[in-house]
């Protein structure tokens, strides 16, 4: 199974892209999580409250997943970052039905 | 070392099922946060509060861990995902110790 | 791309890492959450909150970062993990701008 992760700056872009994955059938589930992102912006050191989602999809549903991710996401250069992780074998049955393979 | 996540929908599950695990040492120690799930159930999109456990164990210890998880899980399909990490020494010695390597 | 957790006891000790990493260049970005640890400390079964630090950086810095942190950290064995990410290119390109390849 494949474990995706991007980070907005509002609750309501988490829901939207969130509800729209799941709606087009490239994730199974979306997770939403509040978090405090620190980083460096144009020289500046920077805290603020992100949002994280977690896709969770097939391995072959990622490069859709992907690209669609970087359309609808409100920010220039996203966090997409993507992981595989094992799936007890009933819940790997769930995801699979979830997502629409032909995309 | 293998991370383990499931999920739950209350926060007294997630207390239960992480003290229960780290007593029956199938896990050094479960973290648990708070999370909103967004997934179609039965054709409806829904979105809940959820709350998520990452148990930290070995990985001779996934198995029995896994089969106790599905037992006592509330749910019927219980999100289980798996996956492995690096530890720095110091702590891949805690968790050996904190974990039954016979089970 | 690495990605980097470790935990610590305040939101203050969290904030304080999250920034020296990135001022240190050891980290492109790092994301704190509110977590509940379970386990157990001299045979007593614990529950605390914490504060779980995500450490965006390069491969060839989680040396350099793992030393500094086990140097910084208010713990004598703090949780050290980390695991290997796949990144879209345009992401893993502005990590690399961030992350001092020199360290």
């Amino acid at each position: 199974m494949a474990v995706a992760t991007t980070t907005v700056d509002s609750p309501e872009a988490a829901q939207r892209l969130a509800q729209a994955a799941v709606q087009a059938r490239l994730a199974a589930c979306v997770q939403v999580e509040a978090i405090t992102s620190h980083y460096v912006w144009q020289g500046q050191q920077e805290a603020g409250a992100e949002w994280r989602l977690v896709f969770k999809t097939l391995p072959q549903a990622v490069d859709a997943l992907a690209q669609w991710l970087h359309a609808a996401h409100p920010y220039d250069v996203p966090q997409w970052l993507v992981r595989t992780e094992q799936a007890a074998p009933a819940y790997a049955e769930w995801v699979a039905q979830q997502v629409d393979m032909k995309k």
